[in-house]
């Protein structure tokens, strides 16, 4: 068996003039960045869509992921062999994972965006964008604090000819970011030593967490986005007014770090289907789905347009619904849940035979169907075959589905075969795309915040919710500042349907814990921070990274 | 008067292939980073060298920069005027000064690299991955410390078959970095909450100051940065013994991280000159030069290499002589000396009229000459005219530093007429090449810490040298590991001749403070930090960022 890596390495890479070539970019609209990426203009999303949206989700994953990527560059691949015009639109990994424990996030085996490695490390830069422009803000507020302090507010108005921002160094609201899985930034205290500023509380989150990713996702343009980062709310002062970075002045750089990140990334799949690859993972904390840019770019030039979002659909395919088709306005016109045998056996809670778990894990996927067919979408249930699967299994499995009122159910063997194993599923997503659907969200515009929680605790299984007093704290600030009907952004573990990765199939009757609320008045959410999830990750007793390294020749070996 | 961006802006930039073209390099030797860049194989650095290189330094500077960089690109430009085959070989600029004090880094007036907002804004990402690659080293050690000290030793072997590390929280010398200037995070403590380690000590640098652009710098090949990573000192174990990234397995991980950026990127002046950018800047707390494969990839391809070191003669010079040419062993071949009026001045140490101030400066020239001709290379001093500049005063100038010694004086004009204004000083400079010259560093390979420490201070005119207790501590440790013997790079301010910004002119019989030392056991060198010198500048009551926007068509403004 080749290693994704070694596939990746034996694969034709056409140049990436080529790939421009059959999206429909003129040479105007697009330059190279090396010999497999081209950064896009934002004048290509200017042509009105012609192509359906597909949204891929999955049900709830193990720790090692379900396949949604591999099912997503393999669908795409397999409506490409069918004489579609597909384009996949996905996430750019971030280093945390890649270094830490799943490896790469380029899809695999052969559905895979190549080369592997460029695409898994750096690719153009956009997550280190968004990492500087984060920490100059925090680098910003800080300093302001520092010379405010030392010479008083009325000498630094003098000797600047600024308006003095009264920080309140208990209530710096904006942590700093690193793309990278570090437990020991997690929290922190900062301004030690002589003459550096107040010591205070502070803390890192990873950078796919970022408010300025969430921008960079939902935002249509670069006036849009320089006016969501002047919004964005970096502390509060000391008579309780949030100070913006517009207040502080720095909202223009900023933007300015990350005026090329705004442009989608193109790269190709092992078939040589288009991909835009824009914005940043991390479902579970953060928004999690990839840009309304890209998409955009996408749908003005192809039939089919397929993304994803992260982990199962109570975590990214939610927040596709409820916060970026708020923001963009693009209905999809059908959703595929990839399934394994794996997940739904790990998700049983039982021990047993294969049958019995795996019966008893399906509760999970019915969930997951009931979900997604509640946004009124035709559903697809793909199920990515692993090579020791049992055909029995996936009969009854494939029946199952069906009886549940899946629109189709097929097998995806895109992992294995490509473009060819996935030909069944691009046929039946295709017929899906054009059947009636009625897309809508789970809550409307009108709702306040605490109407709109409790539906979504309701649709987790919940039976009600309690807020700490951090949260409540939180709650009222946000009120205070006439931000509450913002749509939520919920941060959860991902394994599990509820607050509590040890609640396995389809909890029901707990209640959900929600520990604080973030304010992202720029992105234009609230994350809810529930159970006892933590926005920057640690690196495990055996990190990914102990397997990488290069070759004599320069080359990587031992990613993914 | 245009502006640096006004000037940029309205240069008719040619693609970047033409200028690959020019240089000589076959097509698959570089590949295209936008349309104004491009990164260059490590291959082209294959054929011998047939040019000869200049190394520009300069007096003790003002908080503005005299004009290095200008005249480093100015005079490229007017060799390239002359019919020489001439490249530039500089550093990428930083994001703390660029959003701080100063501005870009890219030169100025008719003597840029353009675009100057490409190269001044992340370029071809090289600083972002060497942040990356020494912070995944960071988050590594803690997180080995957190799994260690949570499990017990035993444990830690038995469920992983790594062999403990027993690293000791108190002694963990990997600090982290961000390429900003960000005060409150010189001194950190990192770890607090629940389950996250044992809290400890630890603090940022800005990024230039990284051990890994040290090595980015002064490496030779992949094969080259790969073992100088491995040997990187991490931490020491309780019972006292060094942790390297090898050790910790983590050397591959951060070599990958790295592996684009030991590629030079080739970028062009306003005159069409090739410039090949790598490496970091502040040569005040970093070795602070550019990169050997650049140098031996221009030197393959020109007649003449312009490179320059950071502040005056007694920083960036020094390490270049000291530090660089013993990793290289490409010996220059004549160095120029920039020089303002304002630097003179500025550097006299007392009020009165400005002849009397000119001349009271002129003791910081002298030095600044004598220390460079001390190398035994032909020595051209370049007066870097501003406008406003007294022709009378010019001409004293020059009359001086032909009376000093020096090879040859030219006014240079390339700041307000680009390669014209820089013709007479390119012929000056190319006939100084031709001179006899005898390079020769200022201590040799056998002298001993206590020696070269001497003889360093005595050149800079210090009657003594006095270490710390952390100094000693420090020296006791490196003597401990053989390593004593490594050269020296001083770390101070730029400000004076001396660690004292307040010491003036050419100062003497003080006393050199050193309150510590760091190890680079893999680039090679040993830090020594004296007087107040920070590895983290802070912002200013007033900081560049303020002025930089981006406009409505997303072209940025207020940079430099």
């Amino acid at each position: 068996m080749l290693t994704d890596m070694e596939i990746s390495r034996q694969a034709k890479i056409r140049p990436i003039g080529w790939i421009a070539d059959d999206f429909g970019l003129g040479r105007q609209l697009w330059r190279e960045a090396g010999h497999s990426m081209a950064k896009i203009s934002l004048d290509a999303a200017r042509a009105p869509a012609r192509g359906k949206l597909v949204i891929v989700t999955a049900v709830t994953p193990t720790p090692h992921g379900e396949g949604k990527t591999v099912t997503t560059i393999g669908l795409t691949q397999g409506l490409h062999l069918l004489g579609h015009k597909a384009c996949a639109c996905i996430r750019q990994p971030s280093l945390g994972p890649v270094f830490g424990v799943k490896g790469g996030a380029a899809g695999g085996g052969f559905a895979q965006v190549v080369p592997m490695e460029v695409m898994n490390l750096h690719m153009t830069g956009d997550i280190h964008a968004v990492t500087s422009a984060h920490n100059l803000a925090a680098a910003a507020i800080d300093s302001r604090l520092f010379h405010e302090s030392r010479l008083g507010a009325e000498a630094f108005a003098a000797k600047t000819g600024l308006k003095p921002l009264d920080i309140d160094p208990e209530n710096i609201l904006w942590r700093r970011v690193v793309d990278h899985n570090d437990r020991a930034l997690r929290h922190i205290q900062v301004a030690f030593g002589d003459n550096n500023g107040p010591v205070h509380d502070s803390g890192f989150d990873i950078t796919a967490a970022s408010e300025l990713m969430a921008i960079l996702a939902l935002c249509e343009n670069i006036a849009d986005m320089r006016s969501r980062i002047g919004r964005v709310i970096l502390a509060m002062s000391k008579s309780g007014l949030p100070i913006t970075a517009e207040d502080l002045g720095v909202a223009g750089a900023m933007t300015a770090i990350m005026r090329d990140a705004i442009e989608p990334t193109l790269m190709q799949t092992l078939s040589g289907a288009p991909c835009l690859i824009h914005a940043g993972p991390f479902a579970n904390i953060a928004h999690g789905n990839s840009s309304i840019i890209a998409d955009r770019v996408a749908l003005a030039h192809h039939d089919f347009v397929v993304t994803e979002g992260g982990f199962g659909s109570d975590m990214g395919f939610e927040k596709f619904c409820n916060i970026k088709t708020r923001a963009s306005n693009i209905a999809p016109a059908a959703a595929v849940l990839v399934v394994t045998l794996r997940a739904l056996k790990a998700n049983s809670g039982v021990e047993g035979d294969e049958q019995s778990r795996l019966e008893a894990g399906f509760a999970n996927l019915q969930w997951h169907m009931s979900n997604v067919m509640g946004y009124g979408l035709p559903l697809v249930v793909a199920i990515n075959r692993f090579p020791d699967d049992a055909m029995a299994e996936l009969e009854w499995l494939k029946q199952r589905c069906m009886a549940e009122g899946a629109f189709g159910c097929e097998i995806s063997d895109a992992f294995s075969h490509g473009a060819g194993g996935a030909k069944a599923l691009a046929t039946v997503v295709a017929r899906a795309c054009d059947s009636p659907s009625s897309f809508q969200r789970l809550y409307d515009d009108e709702m306040d915040f605490g109407a709109r929680l409790m539906t979504l605790a309701e649709r987790y299984g919940a039976s009600g919710v309690s807020l700490s007093d951090t949260a409540r704290a939180d709650l009222a600030l946000i009120e205070s500042l006439g931000l509450s009907k913002l749509p939520l952004c919920i941060a959860k573990t991902p394994l599990s349907i509820s607050h509590d990765p040890a609640l396995k199939g389809a909890p029901s009757g707990f209640e959900l814990p929600v520990a604080g609320l973030r304010l992202s008045a720029g992105a234009g959410f609230i994350t809810v921070l529930t159970g006892k999830v933590m926005t920057m990750p640690g690196l495990g007793l055996k990190p990914g990274y102990l397997n990488i390294d290069v070759d004599e020749r320069g080359d990587i070996i031992g990613l993914g």
